[in-house]
C-alpha cells in the first residue's frame, strides 16, 4: 500500500498516529540538523520534518538527497507542530517521518509549479502536465468535473436521457468548416467530426425520446481567435412537445440548480429581453446588465446645428456615466483613444459634463448652447456630477462601439462585480441575415431554426424582417449558450432551405435523411445548447477558457505537448487512397 | 401547452380529471359508431376513445383521418374503462376526447413499430429514427443512461475526477489503425482520433490528478467483425499510487455497485484465476465460470496406444458433460461436425460414453480397453451416465476449439443462465506475443504495461515468459474490461519500446512527451477500461453491442441513415492540401 492517507487530511485529532502518505516534494527547507519538507498531492499539502537527532542517519541522508518535484513515500508519526500555519488545513501537525522511500526522481522542472508560475505561456503548454499540477488549475477542473456531475443530476431529475451521437457523421457545407476523416473502407469518401448533434438530436426526437441530453465534444475547423478551440464541449439538449417558454423555464432551472449547487448564489430569475431592445439599448445581442446605463437615442434632438459631424450620422447615440463629471482632460482623451482603437471602431467622441455647480461642458460647445445640452441631459435624466458620452456614426459600427464604450466605463467604475450574476435570456432573434458578397441569405442561428408562427407568410415578401423562435442564455454579457424552436415540417424545412440557396437536389443530397424523418411523424420541438467551456470559466470567474480545458491546443490548432497535428506514413496514406498536394 | 400529462401517468385515481396528451397513433380501432385509438409517448400508452354518440362531428371526423404514427395532441377527460387491461399500466383509464389536434401527419412506416418489428436489418438501419420507436431498443438506451448515471455516481463517491482529453490526438503506428484528420492550418499534416485516451491519462497521473475517469469514445479503423463498431465507447481510468489489488478492489466495487442500482443483483466476490490456469482449465482467456467442466489433460495417459491422432498430437484434453451418456449417434455426430466447423477448427472429436449400467463406449475402443478407458473417468470425475469428449492436436488450436465445445456444452445443458453472474479477474498475463511473419514481440495489452517486478530481470534473457502487471475483467465468458499497472520510469520504458522493435528516434518521436513527462517526478499509477457499449448488452442480457448504440455503423462502417461516409468538394481537398488517388 502507498498510502495510508491523502496529503489533506491529517488534524490535530490525528496526532501520535503512525501514516504513511506519498506525494511530489514541493519545498525544502534545510536548517542543517532539521529538514522540513511540504509533500503535495491532489488533495493538499502536509509538512514532513526529519530531525538528525530522532531520525536515522539513511533516511536523513536520503531526504537530503530529494529536489523538488521527486515523487517519495514516507512513513512515520503525526506530531504536533511547534509553529502552526493557520492557512493550512493540515497546518497544525506535521509527520516526524522515519521512513522514506524515493519512488521516482525528478529533473528540475522549467517553470515553478507554484499558484503564479514564472514560466511563459508556450513553455506551460509544452509541459502541459506540469502546469496542470498548479493549483489555479486543479481547482479549475475540478469545478469543471463539480459543474459536470451537477448538470447530470438536474437533467436527470428533470427526466432527460443522455444519449451518446456519432463522431463519424456526414460534411454539410453550411456554416463552418468541417474537419473531414477519409474512409479506408470506403475509398474516395469521407467521414466528418460533427460541429454540433443537432440532425442527430432532432432524430431522437422524431424517434420518440422527448427529453435528450449529451454532454459532448463539437468540431469546428475555423481560423482561431484567443478564445475559441478547434474541439469544444457542449451541453446539447433537446426537448419535444414543447414551446419557446417551456425550454426557457426548463434551462433556467438547470442555471439556477448549478449556481446554487456549485457556488451556493441565488441567481434570481432571468430578465427577458428581444433581440431589438438588446440593440437599441445595449448595442449588442449579449449585454451586460449587471449595471444600467442605456444608450439614448439622440438623432432628434441633435440634427440640424450645423455640426456635420452629428448631421451627417445614421446614429447619434449616447450613455450616461454617473458621477464623472471630474473627469480630467487626460481621463477623457484616454476615452476618446479607446473608442477610436480598430477593435472598437468610432471616429471619435463627444462628451457633456453635467457639472456639480449645474453648468454644463461639452466637447461641441460650439454648436449647441447650454439651453440645448440641458435637454441632453433631461433626456439621459443625467444628475450634476454625470458624464455624458456620445457617439456617431453608421447605425451597426455606432451601436458596436458604444457598447464597448458602455462596458469600458462599467469596468471603470467597478459596475462588472465578477461576483454578481445578471442572467438573461435574448428572444427573437433575426431568421436571417443578408450577405453582400454572395448575395444571398444565411441562417442568424442555423438552417433548422422554426421562424415565429406569424412570420411565416412574410417568408417570401419580406425575408430580412423573419423573426426566428430562437433564444440566447446571457449571463453578465457573456453568451452562455443558444436555441430554438425547430421546424418539424418537411414542407417549411424545404422552403427554409430554399431561402438559403439550395437547390431541392443539394437539401436532399445533404439533409434528405432528415427530411425524410419529417415525413413519419416527427413531433413540435425544440432544444439549445450551452458552451460548456465558456460555463466554467464564468463560473470560475474568469475569460479564459483554455484554462478549463485539461489539454488544450493553441492558436494555430496545434497541440504542442504531443506535437500534433504530424507527418503519417506513405503507408497510412496509400490505404486512405489519399495523396499529398506538392 | 402541448400536454398537462405523459401517456405512462394517468390512473383511476385521475378519474374524471380534463388532461391534454400528445404523442404518437401506436393503433386505431374503428368499429363504426367508436374509435378507440393507442396514443404512445415515450412514457406509455394510454387508450383514447372517440363516441360518435358523445364526441363533436368535426372531432370524430378528425379521429376516422388519423393513421399510424400521426402526432396528435388529444384533450378531454379522464374516465374508467369498461373493460381493462391488467397488463397496460394506463389499463384501467381512457380518455373520452374531446378535443383533437393532428400536429404532424405521418406516411406509413416501412415496417411496423412494434416490440417484434417486420422489418429487416438494412431497412431499419436506414430508418433507425423509426427503428429506436420500438420499445425493445428504448428500453436498451434507457439502459444505458441508467448504468451512465451510476457508473459516475459511484467514481464521484470515490474521488475520481471526470475529466475530457482530447479527440484531436497524433497518430502512432503502434497497435491498431487509426483514423486521421486532416489538418488546414497545417499543411500535409494530420490528427489522429485516439483509440484510447492512454497517454493522456498517464499524463493526467504526472500531473497529479491521482483518480481520473471519463465515458469517453474510441475509435478503430479497422475491419468490422460483425460485433465492432468504428466508434465505441469506454469508462476509462487511471489511480495514482496503487498497487493491482487496490485497482481490482475499486472496480470489483463498481461492478457490483452497478449490478446492485441497476438490476438489483448482488454479484458477489470476484474470482481470480491466472492467464495461465484459464487457458489450461478453459482454453480461453475469459472463461465463461457460470459452470465448471474444466479441461482435463491426457497426454500421459492416452499416448502410446498406437493411436497415431493422439500420439502425434501436442495436446489431448477433454472435458466431461454431465449426464450426457445417452446423448444418440446423430447428436454426438452433430457435436462432430461443431468442433469441425472452420470457426471452431478441430479435425475431429472422440468421445467416451460412460453408459448408466456401468460400461464404458468410445470411439476408440480399438485402441483403449475398457480398463484404459476407466481409467480416463477417474482422470475426469466421471459418473454413471457422464459424457467425456476429448480434442487432440497443435496446443492453441485444441485448447480454442476445446474451449467453444465447452461453451457448447454449457448451451445444451443450460448452464449459461443469463440470470446469473459468474465474474472474475483473470491476472498474470504474458507481456509480449511474438509475431512470426515480422518476426518480432507485441505488447499483448499495450506498450505501457508494466512487467510484474520479478520478472524485469527476464527482459532481455526470457523475453517470451515475461509476465505483465495486467488484468482482465470477465463476466460471464465475456470480457468487460482490461487494465493494467503503467510503467512509471522513463529508461524501463525506453527499454519495453526497444523490445518492440522500436528504434531510439522512432520512440522519441512518437512518444517523447511520455518520456519527458516521466522525467519530471511520474508516480506510480494503473488503470483499466471497461467497453461500456459491451456493459450495457450484458446488463441487457444480449450480445448485440449494435442495439445499445443509438446510431450504429452497418460493418463496412456506413451511416446507412445519413449515407455517410460521402463525397466533399473539390474545394475542401484543395483546402486540406490533399488529392484523392485515381
Amino acid at each position: 500500500m502507498y498510502r495510508t492517507h491523502t496529503c489533506g487530511e491529517l488534524r490535530l485529532s490525528d496526532n501520535n498516529k503512525k501514516v504513511t502518505l506519498s506525494g511530489w516534494v514541493q519545498k525544502i527547507r534545510d536548517k542543517g540538523s532539521m529538514i522540513w519538507i511540504d509533500l503535495r498531492d491532489r488533495y493538499g499539502v502536509t509538512q514532513l520534518i526529519f530531525e538528525e537527532s530522532k531520525t536515522s542517519a539513511e533516511v536523513f541522508n536520503k531526504a537530503r538527497e530529494l529536489g523538488r518535484e521527486f515523487v517519495i513515500q514516507a512513513s512515520g508519526k503525526v506530531i504536533e507542530r511547534e509553529s502552526k500555519n493557520p492557512k493550512m488545513s493540515t497546518g497544525e501537525i506535521e509527520i516526524l517521518v522515519d521512513e522514506l522511500n524515493i519512488l521516482n526522481k525528478a529533473a528540475t522542472p522549467p517553470f515553478t509549479i507554484e499558484d503564479k508560475s514564472d514560466g511563459g505561456e508556450e513553455i506551460r503548454m509544452q509541459y502541459r502536465y506540469l502546469d496542470l499540477r498548479r493549483e489555479p488549475l486543479k481547482q479549475n477542473l475540478i469545478l469543471r468535473h463539480k459543474i459536470a456531475i451537477e448538470v447530470r443530476k438536474y437533467l436527470d431529475s428533470q427526466h432527460f436521457m443522455e444519449i451518446e451521437t456519432p463522431y463519424l457523421i456526414k460534411s454539410t457545407p453550411e456554416g463552418a468548416r468541417d474537419f473531414v476523416v477519409p474512409s479506408r473502407m470506403n475509398a474516395g469518401q469521407f467521414y466528418a467530426l460533427p460541429q454540433s448533434p443537432q440532425t442527430f438530436k432532432q432524430l431522437l426526437m422524431v424517434a420518440g425520446y422527448d427529453k435528450y441530453f449529451q454532454i459532448v465534444r463539437c468540431f469546428r475547423d475555423e481560423d482561431l481567435r484567443a478564445d475559441r478551440q478547434p474541439e469544444f464541449t457542449q451541453i446539447d439538449c433537446e426537448m419535444s412537445y414543447v414551446e419557446q417558454e417551456d425550454i426557457l423555464n426548463m434551462f433556467e432551472g438547470l442555471a439556477k440548480h448549478l449556481f446554487m449547487a456549485v457556488k451556493g448564489v441565488d441567481i434570481g430569475t432571468f430578465k427577458r429581453m428581444t433581440y431589438d431592445e438588446a440593440m437599441k439599448y445595449y448595442g449588442s445581442d449579449k449585454p451586460d446588465i449587471r449595471f444600467e446605463m442605456k444608450f439614448i437615442e439622440l438623432n432628434e434632438l441633435v440634427k440640424g446645428k450645423e455640426f456635420k459631424v452629428f448631421d451627417d450620422a445614421e446614429l447619434v447615440v449616447g450613455i450616461c456615466a454617473e458621477g464623472c463629471s471630474e473627469y480630467t482632460r487626460k481621463q477623457l482623451d484616454e476615452l476618446t483613444n479607446f473608442v477610436k482603437r480598430p477593435q472598437v471602431g468610432a471616429n471619435g467622441l463627444v462628451y457633456v459634463k453635467y457639472n456639480l455647480d449645474g453648468t454644463l461642458k461639452s466637447s461641441v460647445d460650439k454648436f449647441y448652447s447650454e439651453t440645448e445640452l440641458k435637454k441632453w441631459a433631461e433626456v439621459f435624466q443625467a444628475k450634476k456630477g454625470d458624464l455624458i458620452l456620445v457617439l456617431a456614426g453608421n447605425k451597426e459600427k455606432t451601436q458596436k462601439a458604444l457598447n464597448e464604450l458602455r462596458l469600458e466605463m462599467g469596468n471603470q467604475l467597478g459596475l462588472r462585480d465578477s461576483k454578481k450574476y445578471a442572467p438573461l435570456w435574448v428572444v427573437n432573434f433575426p431568421m436571417f441575415e443578408w450577405d453582400e458578397d454572395t448575395k444571398r441569405f444565411y441562417a442568424k442561428h442555423h438552417p433548422f431554426t422554426s421562424p415565429v408562427a406569424e412570420d411565416i407568410d412574410k417568408l417570401d415578401t419580406d425575408t430580412a424582417n423573419v423573426m426566428a423562435n430562437a433564444y440566447d442564455m446571457v449571463i453578465n454579457g457573456v453568451e452562455i449558450g443558444g436555441g430554438s424552436i425547430r421546424i418539424h415540417n418537411d414542407s417549411l424545412q424545404q422552403k427554409i432551405f430554399k431561402t438559403l440557396g439550395f437547390t431541392d437536389e443539394e437539401a436532399k443530397e445533404q439533409f434528405g435523411f432528415l427530411l425524410d424523418a419529417f415525413k413519419y411523424g416527427a413531433p413540435p420541438h425544440g432544444g439549445l445548447a450551452l458552451g460548456f467551456d465558456r460555463l466554467c470559466a464564468m463560473f470560475g470567474g474568469t475569460d479564459s477558457i483554455r484554462d478549463y480545458i485539461a489539454f488544450p491546443k493553441n492558436n494555430s490548432g496545434r497541440d504542442v505537448m504531443i506535437n500534433s497535428p504530424s507527418n503519417i506514413s506513405k503507408a497510412q496514406l496509400d490505404e486512405l487512397n489519399i495523396l499529398l498536394k506538392k
